[in-house]
């Protein structure tokens, strides 16, 4: 069982800086995720992107941003349980909450920071009959560890980024890599376009468009697929079939909580410290609603930032907390370390 | 008759930002502060000093997070009445607003945004008999343009950082520099301290510790003082005396605006859209108050985003606003410029 302070549900930006203001406020995090990897929406719809509307940073990418991020909560050690999925939640007597995953990692914590954004990610599907007899058997939507495909015959269908790009990486990897497409037109960043052109003459991927992928084969384990290609049909040898036609979020499982829902999104108390309807339970980011609320990177930092002084007023009955100044106080890590500004120094001069 | 969108008052980090998120709706922004630079409490308190709960800096100076936020909202170019403090406040028949400065200037506008902070930045006197006589007659509490004390004598009188960095610059301005402190001990970044130390070695500056200013002299202008030194008395000649004992932060006028004030804060409506009793009138950052405030940076941010969509509905009622992502529609800022992300490209691949 993991225990912790605040239990937080989701690493996107709004999660990640919870621990930050969590820290400062002594209380210890742990992160849930579904994705492998933390960054929420930036990390894995627009990590080469710019934000422009990060207070104080006229441009940062996604990616950077999440970097520095981690970068920032490092101090105060954040656990994280990544790639899987918070489905339960049982409170107990004492008002502490027990949240288990979908593979039954169980965590117990004194609140919940619900901070799930749109929800997980879930594959968009082809409509190939059978094909959910295939997953995990030979079809993959996420290439969540490129080892997998070592030395294997891989088919990627798709066109957009996702698609090019992990072409080109897998080439590397794969021993034989097809990209099938709908259209003969692919939609990405120049560079990847460019590069996937120079692949496909150096024949390290084949290419096949327009074209779509009509039924699987294999009895255990998928062995082949086929392909209709302007009405003619062909049938093509492979160990994987990985269609990466993008991602649409899912509240999932958080929706079956008992907490109050409207427009896809969890309702909080009105700004006042983004608590739901359910005592000990918080909201905060993308994935809450409240009126005149924006789903914006950073509002969610403020929601992170009242949601702790909150948890830990909760925490602390009658305790009276005198906000401090990161500039003025410092920050004491849990590990240890401390950062601090430079001290005045008081001297006489002779 | 200066005419704009949304009038804020105060230039610290709230109402800076303000002026991006305005942009972003096509607002336009006018800024008055009584200090001669923005950037609030960090560029007048703590330009030096590093911030470390600013999202996405894990550690940031003050002055150049003020920069940063200069350069992120030069795009929407503001106009700025600095040096001149907000006085008066008219509302018109058409529910529009003027505001008139300490000097006259006046401002006609849409909307206020009052992000006055903790207020206007008020010198602490020392409490010598006639002094307010010799208020710009010699005594000046901010040393706002150097220049006036070009080839003059001058007396400066403090022992923390502002004493010491104005003595070290003055010295290479004015004719003759003395440096009078109660202890002989000063207070400051150890830097400022040894230059002070080495300048006084060159005689560049003249120290007199322990030491009080007990008397001014002069008819329409100083002339000269008398300090007070462990009992023996001194009369010096001098120009100016400058006596640089901290700011103290004074809600000021504003506070007779008729708006509900509660702890030394205006009273806004619930962190809905921050806007006080007066329709048309909000507060954001420091200045305000709700139940669950933290008068912190971030939180300045997030109060001055939802405060510009509140103004956008109330300009365009019944227009329906649809939250563009900055990374996905781009910023087009009121100069002709734009940014925007690297458009991906459609292209086929033969
Ligand atoms: C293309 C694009 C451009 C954008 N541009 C901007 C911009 O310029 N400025 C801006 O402010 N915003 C922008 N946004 C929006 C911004 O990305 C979101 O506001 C932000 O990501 C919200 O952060 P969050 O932490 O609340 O949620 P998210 O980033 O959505 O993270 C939520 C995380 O929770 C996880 N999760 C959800 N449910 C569960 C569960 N049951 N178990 C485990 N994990 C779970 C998800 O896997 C996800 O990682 C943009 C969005 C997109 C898609
Ligand atoms: C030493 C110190 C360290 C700090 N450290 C941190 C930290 O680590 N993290 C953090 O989040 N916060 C910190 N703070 C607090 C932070 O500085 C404030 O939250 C922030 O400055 C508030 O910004 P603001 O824009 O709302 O107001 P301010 O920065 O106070 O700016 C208000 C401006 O309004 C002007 N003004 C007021 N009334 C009028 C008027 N009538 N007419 C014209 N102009 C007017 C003032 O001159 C001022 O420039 C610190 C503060 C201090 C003093």
């Amino acid at each position: 069982m993991i225990e912790t302070d605040i239990l937080i549900i989701g690493a996107g930006p709004t999660g990640l800086f919870a621990v930050f203001e969590a820290g400062l406020l002594k209380l210890k995090c742990h992160i849930i995720d579904a994705l492998p990897q933390p960054g929420g929406q930036l990390a894995e719809l627009y990590p080469k992107k710019p934000i422009y509307d990060i207070p104080g940073y006229p441009e940062v990418l996604a990616g950077d941003l999440v970097n520095n991020l981690m970068e920032q909560i490092k101090q105060f050690q954040p656990g994280f349980t990544l790639a899987e999925t918070a489905e339960t939640i049982d409170k107990l007597e004492d008002g502490t909450f027990i949240v288990t995953t979908n593979k039954g990692t169980k965590h117990h914590a004194k609140a919940i920071a619900i901070a799930g954004g749109l929800g997980t990610f879930e594959p968009r599907k082809p409509e190939i009959e059978n094909i959910s007899c295939y997953e995990e058997k030979g079809v993959e939507y996420f290439v969540k560890d490129p080892e997998l495909f070592r030395n294997k015959k891989i088919v990627i269908a798709g066109g957009g980024d996702s698609a090019l790009d992990w072409s080109i990486f897998l080439a590397d990897v794969a021993s034989e890599v097809t990209l099938i497409h709908r259209r003969n037109e692919f939609r990405g960043a120049l560079d990847s376009v460019e590069k996937l052109q120079e692949y496909k003459k150096l024949g390290l991927v084949n290419l096949v468009t327009p074209a779509e992928v009509v039924r699987l084969h294999g009895d255990d384990h998928l062995t082949a697929i086929t392909i209709n290609s302007d009405g003619q049909e062909q049938t093509i040898e492979t160990d994987y079939f990985i269609p990466l036609f993008g991602l649409t979020p899912k509240l999932g499982a958080i929706a079956n909580w008992g907490l109050e829902i409207e427009k896809n999104a969890i309702k909080v108390n009105n700004a006042l410290d983004y608590q739901t309807n359910i005592d000990g339970i918080y909201a905060i980011g993308d994935v809450n609603i409240y009126p005149g609320k924006l789903k914006l990177i950073l509002c969610g930092f403020h929601e992170a930032t009242l949601m702790c002084q909150s948890v830990y007023n909760r925490l602390n009955p009658g305790k009276r907390y005198v906000l401090k100044y990161t500039t003025v106080s410092g920050v004491d890590g849990f590990d240890g370390t401390r950062k601090e500004a430079e001290k005045a120094v008081v001297k006489s001069i002779d």
